[in-house]
Protein backbone atom coordinates (compact mmCIF):
# COMPACT_ATOMS: atom_id res chain seq x y z
CA UNK A 1 0.00 0.00 0.00
CA UNK A 2 3.25 2.34 0.03
CA UNK A 3 1.80 4.18 -3.20
CA UNK A 4 -2.06 4.36 -2.05
CA UNK A 5 -3.84 7.55 -1.33
CA UNK A 6 -3.69 8.27 2.46
CA UNK A 7 -7.42 7.60 2.63
CA UNK A 8 -6.93 4.37 1.48
CA UNK A 9 -4.02 3.43 2.94
CA UNK A 10 -6.19 3.85 6.50
CA UNK A 11 -8.72 2.29 5.37
CA UNK A 12 -6.46 -1.33 4.56
CA UNK A 13 -8.35 -3.88 6.25
CA UNK A 14 -6.98 -8.03 6.95
CA UNK A 15 -9.07 -10.98 7.60
CA UNK A 16 -8.45 -11.81 10.29
CA UNK A 17 -11.35 -14.92 11.57
CA UNK A 18 -14.71 -15.27 10.50
CA UNK A 19 -17.61 -16.51 13.28
CA UNK A 20 -20.91 -17.36 11.67
CA UNK A 21 -21.84 -14.13 10.09
CA UNK A 22 -19.56 -12.55 11.49
CA UNK A 23 -16.14 -11.82 9.95
CA UNK A 24 -13.34 -9.54 11.92
CA UNK A 25 -11.03 -7.37 9.91
CA UNK A 26 -7.53 -6.30 11.57
CA UNK A 27 -6.53 -2.95 10.91
CA UNK A 28 -4.24 -0.46 11.99
CA UNK A 29 -4.36 3.67 12.50
CA UNK A 30 -2.85 5.90 9.52
CA UNK A 31 -0.72 9.07 10.92
CA UNK A 32 -1.66 11.16 8.20
CA UNK A 33 -4.94 10.93 9.88
CA UNK A 34 -3.40 12.04 13.48
CA UNK A 35 -5.94 14.12 15.56
CA UNK A 36 -4.88 15.45 19.01
CA UNK A 37 -5.41 12.10 20.92
CA UNK A 38 -5.41 9.22 18.46
CA UNK A 39 -7.39 9.96 14.86
CA UNK A 40 -9.57 11.73 13.24
CA UNK A 41 -13.04 10.81 13.88
CA UNK A 42 -13.98 10.63 10.43
CA UNK A 43 -11.34 8.23 9.79
CA UNK A 44 -12.96 5.90 12.12
CA UNK A 45 -16.27 6.37 10.56
CA UNK A 46 -15.05 5.92 7.60
CA UNK A 47 -13.34 2.27 8.41
CA UNK A 48 -15.82 1.09 10.14
CA UNK A 49 -17.96 1.23 7.05
CA UNK A 50 -15.24 -0.40 5.17
CA UNK A 51 -15.71 -3.16 7.12
CA UNK A 52 -19.30 -3.81 6.24
CA UNK A 53 -18.91 -2.73 2.90
CA UNK A 54 -16.17 -5.67 2.16
CA UNK A 55 -17.82 -8.11 4.00
CA UNK A 56 -19.14 -11.38 1.77
CA UNK A 57 -22.44 -10.90 2.13
CA UNK A 58 -22.73 -7.23 1.97
CA UNK A 59 -25.91 -5.80 -0.42
CA UNK A 60 -26.66 -2.53 -1.68
CA UNK A 61 -24.78 0.52 -0.69
CA UNK A 62 -24.90 2.35 2.57
CA UNK A 63 -27.74 4.82 3.32
CA UNK A 64 -27.55 5.24 7.13
CA UNK A 65 -24.13 4.60 9.16
CA UNK A 66 -24.12 5.46 12.85
CA UNK A 67 -20.67 5.43 14.54
CA UNK A 68 -20.44 5.82 18.79
CA UNK A 69 -17.12 6.81 19.57
CA UNK A 70 -17.18 4.92 23.56
CA UNK A 71 -13.60 5.94 24.12
CA UNK A 72 -10.32 7.20 22.82
CA UNK A 73 -9.06 4.94 19.85
CA UNK A 74 -4.70 4.91 20.71
CA UNK A 75 -2.89 5.16 17.51
CA UNK A 76 -1.98 1.82 16.73
CA UNK A 77 -3.56 -2.02 15.86
CA UNK A 78 -7.35 -2.25 15.95
CA UNK A 79 -9.50 -5.02 14.93
CA UNK A 80 -13.43 -4.57 13.93
CA UNK A 81 -16.29 -7.62 13.71
CA UNK A 82 -18.84 -6.57 10.92
CA UNK A 83 -21.71 -8.63 11.47
CA UNK A 84 -24.96 -8.71 9.01
CA UNK A 85 -27.70 -9.06 11.68
CA UNK A 86 -30.76 -8.55 9.43
CA UNK A 87 -31.58 -8.90 5.55
CA UNK A 88 -34.36 -7.81 3.73
CA UNK A 89 -35.62 -7.15 0.29
CA UNK A 90 -34.75 -3.82 0.62
CA UNK A 91 -32.55 -2.92 3.94
CA UNK A 92 -29.51 -4.53 5.26
CA UNK A 93 -28.63 -3.75 9.14
CA UNK A 94 -25.21 -4.25 10.41
CA UNK A 95 -23.50 -4.13 13.16
CA UNK A 96 -19.49 -3.30 14.05
CA UNK A 97 -17.70 -3.30 16.62
CA UNK A 98 -13.96 -1.56 16.76
CA UNK A 99 -11.64 -2.82 19.75
CA UNK A 100 -8.19 -2.60 20.70
CA UNK A 101 -7.16 -5.58 22.86
CA UNK A 102 -10.45 -6.16 25.43
CA UNK A 103 -11.71 -2.57 25.37
CA UNK A 104 -14.31 -1.39 23.04
CA UNK A 105 -13.50 1.96 21.32
CA UNK A 106 -16.58 2.52 19.05
CA UNK A 107 -19.29 1.16 17.82
CA UNK A 108 -21.32 0.90 14.82
CA UNK A 109 -24.39 0.21 12.73
CA UNK A 110 -24.96 0.40 9.17
CA UNK A 111 -28.05 0.21 6.93
CA UNK A 112 -27.44 -0.96 3.23
CA UNK A 113 -30.00 -0.80 0.90
CA UNK A 114 -30.95 -1.19 -2.73
CA UNK A 115 -32.64 1.81 -4.42
CA UNK A 116 -35.22 2.26 -6.81
CA UNK A 117 -36.38 5.00 -8.57
CA UNK A 118 -39.11 7.01 -7.74
CA UNK A 119 -40.28 10.52 -6.80
CA UNK A 120 -37.56 12.70 -5.96
CA UNK A 121 -37.28 16.39 -4.46
CA UNK A 122 -34.58 18.37 -2.44
CA UNK A 123 -35.66 20.70 0.36
CA UNK A 124 -32.60 21.62 1.37
CA UNK A 125 -31.30 23.28 -1.29
CA UNK A 126 -27.39 24.17 -1.96
CA UNK A 127 -26.36 27.85 -0.33
CA UNK A 128 -24.98 30.25 -2.64
CA UNK A 129 -21.30 30.17 -2.34
CA UNK A 130 -18.01 32.19 -4.57
CA UNK A 131 -16.19 29.35 -6.23
CA UNK A 132 -14.07 27.07 -5.01
CA UNK A 133 -10.94 28.35 -6.87
CA UNK A 134 -11.86 32.01 -5.76
CA UNK A 135 -11.29 31.85 -2.04
CA UNK A 136 -7.90 31.14 -0.29
CA UNK A 137 -7.15 27.60 1.24
CA UNK A 138 -7.00 27.08 5.08
CA UNK A 139 -3.69 27.09 6.88
CA UNK A 140 -3.50 24.61 9.26
CA UNK A 141 -3.35 26.28 12.80
CA UNK A 142 -2.62 23.35 14.38
CA UNK A 143 0.59 20.35 13.49
CA UNK A 144 -2.58 17.90 12.93
CA UNK A 145 -1.65 15.62 10.44
CA UNK A 146 -5.87 15.13 9.10
CA UNK A 147 -5.90 18.81 8.60
CA UNK A 148 -3.62 18.66 5.45
CA UNK A 149 -5.72 16.07 4.53
CA UNK A 150 -8.89 18.53 2.96
CA UNK A 151 -8.36 21.28 1.14
CA UNK A 152 -11.16 23.92 3.15
CA UNK A 153 -11.89 26.60 1.83
CA UNK A 154 -14.47 29.21 4.08
CA UNK A 155 -17.21 30.53 2.80
CA UNK A 156 -18.66 31.44 6.32
CA UNK A 157 -17.25 31.64 8.72
CA UNK A 158 -13.64 31.37 9.32
CA UNK A 159 -10.93 28.85 11.28
CA UNK A 160 -9.39 29.47 14.93
CA UNK A 161 -6.27 31.14 15.03
CA UNK A 162 -7.58 33.65 12.05
CA UNK A 163 -9.21 37.51 12.44
CA UNK A 164 -12.24 36.37 10.95
CA UNK A 165 -12.26 33.81 13.77
CA UNK A 166 -13.28 36.56 16.35
CA UNK A 167 -15.24 38.40 13.96
CA UNK A 168 -17.64 36.01 13.75
CA UNK A 169 -17.64 34.47 17.58
CA UNK A 170 -21.49 33.69 18.12
CA UNK A 171 -22.70 32.38 14.78
CA UNK A 172 -23.20 29.19 14.71
CA UNK A 173 -23.10 28.54 10.84
CA UNK A 174 -20.03 27.15 9.22
CA UNK A 175 -19.83 27.08 5.43
CA UNK A 176 -16.79 25.58 3.83
CA UNK A 177 -15.88 24.04 0.68
CA UNK A 178 -13.92 20.79 1.08
CA UNK A 179 -11.73 18.41 -0.59
CA UNK A 180 -9.67 15.35 -0.53
CA UNK A 181 -5.93 16.24 -0.47
CA UNK A 182 -4.65 14.98 -2.84
CA UNK A 183 -7.53 14.69 -4.40
CA UNK A 184 -9.67 11.49 -4.69
CA UNK A 185 -12.69 10.05 -6.20
CA UNK A 186 -16.13 10.79 -4.23
CA UNK A 187 -17.65 7.69 -2.85
CA UNK A 188 -19.94 7.11 0.63
CA UNK A 189 -16.31 6.49 2.45
CA UNK A 190 -15.00 10.06 1.58
CA UNK A 191 -18.11 11.46 2.80
CA UNK A 192 -18.47 9.15 5.78
CA UNK A 193 -15.49 10.75 6.52
CA UNK A 194 -16.05 14.46 5.39
CA UNK A 195 -18.99 14.93 7.47
CA UNK A 196 -16.88 15.22 10.64
CA UNK A 197 -14.38 17.97 9.12
CA UNK A 198 -15.95 20.61 11.13
CA UNK A 199 -14.27 21.89 13.94
CA UNK A 200 -16.47 22.02 17.19
CA UNK A 201 -19.66 24.55 16.92
CA UNK A 202 -19.05 25.79 20.70
CA UNK A 203 -15.29 27.23 19.91
CA UNK A 204 -17.12 29.99 18.17
CA UNK A 205 -19.34 31.09 21.11
CA UNK A 206 -16.02 30.53 23.59
CA UNK A 207 -13.98 31.99 20.84
CA UNK A 208 -11.30 30.07 21.66
CA UNK A 209 -10.38 26.38 21.26
CA UNK A 210 -11.02 23.70 23.85
CA UNK A 211 -11.27 19.67 24.56
CA UNK A 212 -14.35 18.57 22.47
CA UNK A 213 -14.51 15.22 21.32
CA UNK A 214 -17.32 13.07 19.07
CA UNK A 215 -19.61 10.83 20.84
CA UNK A 216 -22.23 9.82 18.65
CA UNK A 217 -22.40 10.60 14.77
CA UNK A 218 -24.97 9.41 12.13
CA UNK A 219 -24.61 9.89 8.73
CA UNK A 220 -27.23 9.63 6.05
CA UNK A 221 -26.47 9.29 2.50
CA UNK A 222 -28.24 10.72 -0.10
CA UNK A 223 -26.04 10.42 -3.34
CA UNK A 224 -25.85 6.51 -4.62
CA UNK A 225 -22.28 5.65 -5.79
CA UNK A 226 -22.99 6.17 -9.16
CA UNK A 227 -24.04 10.29 -8.74
CA UNK A 228 -20.92 10.50 -6.35
CA UNK A 229 -18.70 8.74 -9.14
CA UNK A 230 -19.80 11.42 -11.54
CA UNK A 231 -18.68 13.59 -9.62
CA UNK A 232 -15.03 12.78 -9.58
CA UNK A 233 -13.30 14.14 -6.80
CA UNK A 234 -15.11 17.00 -5.96
CA UNK A 235 -15.28 19.77 -3.95
CA UNK A 236 -17.96 19.58 -1.76
CA UNK A 237 -19.85 22.18 -0.37
CA UNK A 238 -20.70 21.64 3.29
CA UNK A 239 -21.99 23.00 6.39
CA UNK A 240 -22.60 22.72 9.85
CA UNK A 241 -24.28 24.41 12.92
CA UNK A 242 -25.39 23.50 16.19
CA UNK A 243 -28.69 23.69 18.01
CA UNK A 244 -28.06 23.59 21.49
CA UNK A 245 -24.77 23.72 23.85
CA UNK A 246 -25.98 22.55 27.32
CA UNK A 247 -24.22 21.20 30.22
CA UNK A 248 -20.98 19.60 28.92
CA UNK A 249 -22.73 18.71 25.13
CA UNK A 250 -23.59 20.05 21.96
CA UNK A 251 -25.21 18.80 19.33
CA UNK A 252 -23.95 19.64 15.24
CA UNK A 253 -26.23 19.50 12.19
CA UNK A 254 -23.95 19.37 8.78
CA UNK A 255 -25.14 18.89 4.87
CA UNK A 256 -22.92 18.55 1.98
CA UNK A 257 -23.99 19.06 -1.85
CA UNK A 258 -22.37 18.95 -4.92
CA UNK A 259 -20.72 22.08 -6.89
CA UNK A 260 -23.70 21.30 -9.00
CA UNK A 261 -26.21 21.59 -6.22
CA UNK A 262 -26.95 17.74 -5.44
CA UNK A 263 -27.56 17.01 -1.72
CA UNK A 264 -25.27 14.19 -1.30
CA UNK A 265 -25.28 13.65 2.47
CA UNK A 266 -26.64 14.89 6.46
CA UNK A 267 -24.79 14.43 9.19
CA UNK A 268 -25.41 14.84 12.81
CA UNK A 269 -23.72 13.99 15.66
CA UNK A 270 -23.82 14.58 19.70
CA UNK A 271 -20.13 16.23 21.23
CA UNK A 272 -18.79 16.24 24.37
CA UNK A 273 -16.23 19.29 25.44
CA UNK A 274 -14.91 21.10 28.64
CA UNK A 275 -14.90 24.44 28.72
CA UNK B 1 -50.53 -2.75 35.31
CA UNK B 2 -54.03 -2.43 34.45
CA UNK B 3 -54.15 1.27 35.83
CA UNK B 4 -50.99 2.11 34.14
CA UNK B 5 -50.52 5.32 31.54
CA UNK B 6 -50.93 3.64 28.11
CA UNK B 7 -47.12 4.94 27.87
CA UNK B 8 -46.01 3.17 30.50
CA UNK B 9 -47.91 -0.07 29.86
CA UNK B 10 -46.14 -0.67 27.04
CA UNK B 11 -42.99 -0.03 28.35
CA UNK B 12 -43.48 -2.85 31.02
CA UNK B 13 -40.32 -5.03 31.19
CA UNK B 14 -39.86 -8.57 32.76
CA UNK B 15 -36.25 -9.54 33.88
CA UNK B 16 -35.69 -12.59 31.72
CA UNK B 17 -32.21 -13.90 32.27
CA UNK B 18 -28.94 -12.92 32.69
CA UNK B 19 -25.79 -13.43 30.68
CA UNK B 20 -22.31 -11.71 32.02
CA UNK B 21 -23.23 -7.99 31.67
CA UNK B 22 -26.32 -8.78 29.13
CA UNK B 23 -29.53 -8.27 30.45
CA UNK B 24 -32.56 -9.95 28.45
CA UNK B 25 -35.54 -8.16 29.31
CA UNK B 26 -39.48 -9.70 27.85
CA UNK B 27 -41.89 -7.45 27.00
CA UNK B 28 -45.28 -7.15 25.12
CA UNK B 29 -46.50 -4.89 22.65
CA UNK B 30 -49.27 -3.09 23.45
CA UNK B 31 -52.82 -2.35 21.88
CA UNK B 32 -53.04 1.13 22.38
CA UNK B 33 -49.58 2.13 20.31
CA UNK B 34 -50.89 -0.11 16.89
CA UNK B 35 -50.09 1.84 13.75
CA UNK B 36 -50.45 0.24 10.34
CA UNK B 37 -48.13 -2.69 10.62
CA UNK B 38 -47.48 -3.57 14.25
CA UNK B 39 -46.37 -0.71 16.87
CA UNK B 40 -45.79 3.14 16.10
CA UNK B 41 -42.13 3.44 15.58
CA UNK B 42 -41.65 6.11 18.68
CA UNK B 43 -43.01 3.28 21.34
CA UNK B 44 -40.26 0.68 20.19
CA UNK B 45 -37.47 3.58 20.54
CA UNK B 46 -39.05 4.25 24.28
CA UNK B 47 -38.94 0.48 25.22
CA UNK B 48 -35.62 0.40 24.30
CA UNK B 49 -34.38 2.78 25.94
CA UNK B 50 -36.38 1.97 29.07
CA UNK B 51 -34.11 -1.75 28.76
CA UNK B 52 -31.01 0.26 29.03
CA UNK B 53 -32.53 2.93 31.72
CA UNK B 54 -33.67 -0.21 33.83
CA UNK B 55 -30.35 -2.15 33.58
CA UNK B 56 -29.23 -2.13 36.99
CA UNK B 57 -25.37 -0.77 35.95
CA UNK B 58 -26.78 1.93 34.08
CA UNK B 59 -25.34 5.18 35.11
CA UNK B 60 -26.41 8.83 34.15
CA UNK B 61 -28.87 9.75 32.20
CA UNK B 62 -29.10 9.29 28.14
CA UNK B 63 -28.00 12.02 25.79
CA UNK B 64 -28.20 10.10 22.42
CA UNK B 65 -30.47 7.47 21.43
CA UNK B 66 -30.32 5.31 17.89
CA UNK B 67 -32.48 3.50 16.81
CA UNK B 68 -32.37 0.80 13.19
CA UNK B 69 -35.82 -0.81 12.73
CA UNK B 70 -34.55 -3.80 11.05
CA UNK B 71 -37.70 -5.59 10.11
CA UNK B 72 -41.82 -5.16 11.11
CA UNK B 73 -42.26 -5.68 14.92
CA UNK B 74 -45.49 -7.94 14.95
CA UNK B 75 -48.22 -7.61 17.54
CA UNK B 76 -47.24 -9.97 20.50
CA UNK B 77 -44.38 -10.77 22.93
CA UNK B 78 -40.69 -9.70 22.14
CA UNK B 79 -37.14 -9.89 24.25
CA UNK B 80 -35.12 -6.87 24.51
CA UNK B 81 -30.79 -7.18 25.15
CA UNK B 82 -29.32 -4.82 26.78
CA UNK B 83 -25.66 -4.78 27.32
CA UNK B 84 -23.31 -1.54 28.76
CA UNK B 85 -20.18 -1.96 26.22
CA UNK B 86 -18.21 0.70 27.86
CA UNK B 87 -18.12 2.85 30.79
CA UNK B 88 -16.40 5.79 31.28
CA UNK B 89 -16.08 8.80 33.59
CA UNK B 90 -18.59 10.90 31.78
CA UNK B 91 -20.57 8.65 29.67
CA UNK B 92 -21.81 4.58 28.72
CA UNK B 93 -22.06 3.11 25.28
CA UNK B 94 -25.37 0.72 25.40
CA UNK B 95 -25.77 -2.21 22.55
CA UNK B 96 -29.59 -3.13 22.48
CA UNK B 97 -31.59 -6.02 20.12
CA UNK B 98 -34.87 -6.49 19.78
CA UNK B 99 -35.92 -10.19 19.10
CA UNK B 100 -38.98 -11.76 18.24
CA UNK B 101 -37.91 -15.42 18.00
CA UNK B 102 -34.31 -15.43 16.00
CA UNK B 103 -35.11 -12.59 13.85
CA UNK B 104 -33.96 -8.94 14.97
CA UNK B 105 -36.77 -6.55 14.31
CA UNK B 106 -34.61 -3.64 16.08
CA UNK B 107 -31.09 -2.72 17.11
CA UNK B 108 -30.09 0.59 19.16
CA UNK B 109 -27.17 2.10 20.56
CA UNK B 110 -27.78 4.78 23.41
CA UNK B 111 -25.31 6.55 25.25
CA UNK B 112 -25.52 7.59 28.78
CA UNK B 113 -23.74 10.90 30.33
CA UNK B 114 -22.99 12.30 33.76
CA UNK B 115 -24.53 16.42 33.02
CA UNK B 116 -21.86 19.04 34.51
CA UNK B 117 -22.18 22.86 34.60
CA UNK B 118 -20.74 24.67 31.58
CA UNK B 119 -21.04 27.35 29.07
CA UNK B 120 -24.98 27.22 27.43
CA UNK B 121 -26.39 28.38 24.19
CA UNK B 122 -29.03 28.01 22.15
CA UNK B 123 -28.92 27.84 18.79
CA UNK B 124 -31.58 27.05 17.20
CA UNK B 125 -34.60 29.15 19.37
CA UNK B 126 -37.81 28.03 19.41
CA UNK B 127 -40.66 29.59 16.60
CA UNK B 128 -43.65 31.56 17.23
CA UNK B 129 -46.62 29.56 17.47
CA UNK B 130 -50.65 30.27 18.53
CA UNK B 131 -51.28 29.38 22.58
CA UNK B 132 -51.98 25.15 22.02
CA UNK B 133 -55.10 26.24 24.32
CA UNK B 134 -56.49 28.50 21.02
CA UNK B 135 -55.90 25.77 18.36
CA UNK B 136 -58.15 22.89 17.37
CA UNK B 137 -56.48 19.14 17.88
CA UNK B 138 -56.17 16.97 15.15
CA UNK B 139 -58.95 14.16 14.71
CA UNK B 140 -57.32 11.04 13.77
CA UNK B 141 -57.92 10.59 9.72
CA UNK B 142 -57.07 6.64 10.35
CA UNK B 143 -58.40 4.19 12.62
CA UNK B 144 -54.75 3.58 14.31
CA UNK B 145 -54.16 3.21 17.58
CA UNK B 146 -51.20 5.12 18.32
CA UNK B 147 -53.10 8.80 17.01
CA UNK B 148 -55.00 8.78 20.05
CA UNK B 149 -52.12 8.92 22.44
CA UNK B 150 -51.33 12.08 21.07
CA UNK B 151 -52.75 15.45 21.08
CA UNK B 152 -51.61 17.17 18.10
CA UNK B 153 -52.34 20.66 17.00
CA UNK B 154 -51.43 21.87 13.95
CA UNK B 155 -49.25 25.08 14.21
CA UNK B 156 -47.90 24.92 10.19
CA UNK B 157 -48.94 22.24 8.19
CA UNK B 158 -52.00 20.35 8.34
CA UNK B 159 -53.08 16.60 7.97
CA UNK B 160 -53.71 14.23 5.87
CA UNK B 161 -57.40 14.22 4.31
CA UNK B 162 -57.86 18.00 6.24
CA UNK B 163 -58.44 20.76 3.52
CA UNK B 164 -55.03 22.56 4.93
CA UNK B 165 -53.04 19.72 3.76
CA UNK B 166 -53.56 19.78 -0.04
CA UNK B 167 -52.96 23.79 0.53
CA UNK B 168 -49.93 23.28 1.96
CA UNK B 169 -48.81 20.39 -1.01
CA UNK B 170 -44.40 20.42 -0.93
CA UNK B 171 -43.95 22.39 1.38
CA UNK B 172 -42.11 20.61 3.99
CA UNK B 173 -42.35 21.86 7.37
CA UNK B 174 -44.82 20.36 9.99
CA UNK B 175 -44.79 22.31 13.37
CA UNK B 176 -47.47 20.96 16.37
CA UNK B 177 -47.93 20.98 19.56
CA UNK B 178 -47.73 17.68 21.33
CA UNK B 179 -48.89 16.24 24.11
CA UNK B 180 -48.96 12.84 25.72
CA UNK B 181 -53.05 11.52 26.02
CA UNK B 182 -53.80 11.49 29.04
CA UNK B 183 -51.07 13.28 29.82
CA UNK B 184 -48.18 12.22 31.21
CA UNK B 185 -45.17 13.69 32.87
CA UNK B 186 -42.53 14.44 30.62
CA UNK B 187 -39.03 12.80 30.62
CA UNK B 188 -36.59 11.12 28.14
CA UNK B 189 -38.95 8.21 27.27
CA UNK B 190 -41.63 10.42 26.60
CA UNK B 191 -39.72 12.88 23.98
CA UNK B 192 -37.54 9.20 22.29
CA UNK B 193 -41.43 8.54 21.32
CA UNK B 194 -42.20 11.62 20.53
CA UNK B 195 -40.06 12.54 17.76
CA UNK B 196 -41.28 10.05 15.72
CA UNK B 197 -44.90 11.36 15.59
CA UNK B 198 -44.95 13.21 12.53
CA UNK B 199 -46.24 11.90 9.46
CA UNK B 200 -43.97 11.33 6.54
CA UNK B 201 -42.37 13.88 4.58
CA UNK B 202 -42.87 12.75 1.19
CA UNK B 203 -46.93 12.75 1.98
CA UNK B 204 -46.61 16.51 1.68
CA UNK B 205 -44.84 16.09 -1.53
CA UNK B 206 -47.09 13.81 -3.45
CA UNK B 207 -50.45 15.07 -1.88
CA UNK B 208 -51.30 11.58 -0.73
CA UNK B 209 -51.01 8.80 1.78
CA UNK B 210 -48.35 5.99 0.69
CA UNK B 211 -46.62 3.37 3.09
CA UNK B 212 -43.46 4.49 4.74
CA UNK B 213 -41.65 3.00 7.38
CA UNK B 214 -38.48 4.89 9.74
CA UNK B 215 -35.36 2.57 8.74
CA UNK B 216 -33.40 4.47 11.05
CA UNK B 217 -33.79 7.52 13.77
CA UNK B 218 -31.52 9.00 16.06
CA UNK B 219 -32.32 11.70 19.14
CA UNK B 220 -30.40 13.31 21.22
CA UNK B 221 -32.01 14.83 24.44
CA UNK B 222 -30.62 18.55 25.62
CA UNK B 223 -32.57 18.42 28.69
CA UNK B 224 -32.10 16.79 31.97
CA UNK B 225 -34.37 14.85 33.38
CA UNK B 226 -35.02 17.76 36.04
CA UNK B 227 -35.38 19.93 33.90
CA UNK B 228 -37.96 17.74 31.96
CA UNK B 229 -39.87 17.36 35.36
CA UNK B 230 -40.02 21.36 36.05
CA UNK B 231 -41.97 20.93 32.62
CA UNK B 232 -44.92 18.32 33.75
CA UNK B 233 -47.10 17.39 31.20
CA UNK B 234 -46.46 19.74 28.59
CA UNK B 235 -47.31 20.72 25.91
CA UNK B 236 -44.10 20.66 23.35
CA UNK B 237 -44.09 22.73 20.69
CA UNK B 238 -42.54 20.09 17.53
CA UNK B 239 -41.53 20.23 14.07
CA UNK B 240 -40.52 18.50 11.37
CA UNK B 241 -38.82 19.17 7.62
CA UNK B 242 -36.70 17.03 5.14
CA UNK B 243 -33.62 17.61 3.59
CA UNK B 244 -34.16 15.11 0.51
CA UNK B 245 -36.16 12.13 -0.64
CA UNK B 246 -34.53 10.43 -3.05
CA UNK B 247 -34.58 6.82 -4.80
CA UNK B 248 -37.01 4.97 -2.31
CA UNK B 249 -35.85 6.90 0.78
CA UNK B 250 -36.06 10.50 2.78
CA UNK B 251 -34.76 11.59 5.58
CA UNK B 252 -36.46 13.75 8.04
CA UNK B 253 -35.20 16.13 11.02
CA UNK B 254 -36.98 17.17 13.78
CA UNK B 255 -36.71 19.69 16.97
CA UNK B 256 -39.16 19.63 20.14
CA UNK B 257 -39.29 22.60 22.49
CA UNK B 258 -40.91 23.39 25.77
CA UNK B 259 -43.53 25.83 25.85
CA UNK B 260 -41.55 28.22 27.67
CA UNK B 261 -38.55 28.08 24.70
CA UNK B 262 -35.94 25.67 25.92
CA UNK B 263 -34.91 23.23 22.83
CA UNK B 264 -35.59 19.76 24.47
CA UNK B 265 -34.48 17.19 22.11
CA UNK B 266 -33.41 17.14 17.98
CA UNK B 267 -33.94 14.01 16.40
CA UNK B 268 -32.84 12.50 12.88
CA UNK B 269 -34.61 9.54 10.88
CA UNK B 270 -34.23 8.05 7.39
CA UNK B 271 -37.57 6.50 6.27
CA UNK B 272 -38.43 4.13 3.51
CA UNK B 273 -41.34 4.81 1.20
CA UNK B 274 -43.27 3.76 -1.42
CA UNK B 275 -44.64 6.07 -4.11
Amino acid sequence: MADAHPFDAALALDPARDSGARRTWAGHTHPGWANMVGPYGGITAAVLLAAAQRHPAAQGEVLALTVNYAGAVADGAFEIDAEPVRTGGSTQHWSLVLRQGEAVAATASAVFVRRRETFDATDLPRPDAPPWHTLARREPDAPLAWLRRYDMRAVHGDWPGSAGFAAHRGDTLLRVWLQDDPPRPLDALALASMADAFYPRVWVHLGRVTPASTVSLSTYLHADAAALAALDSGPVLAEARAARIHRGFFDQDAALWSAQGTLLATSHQVVYFKD
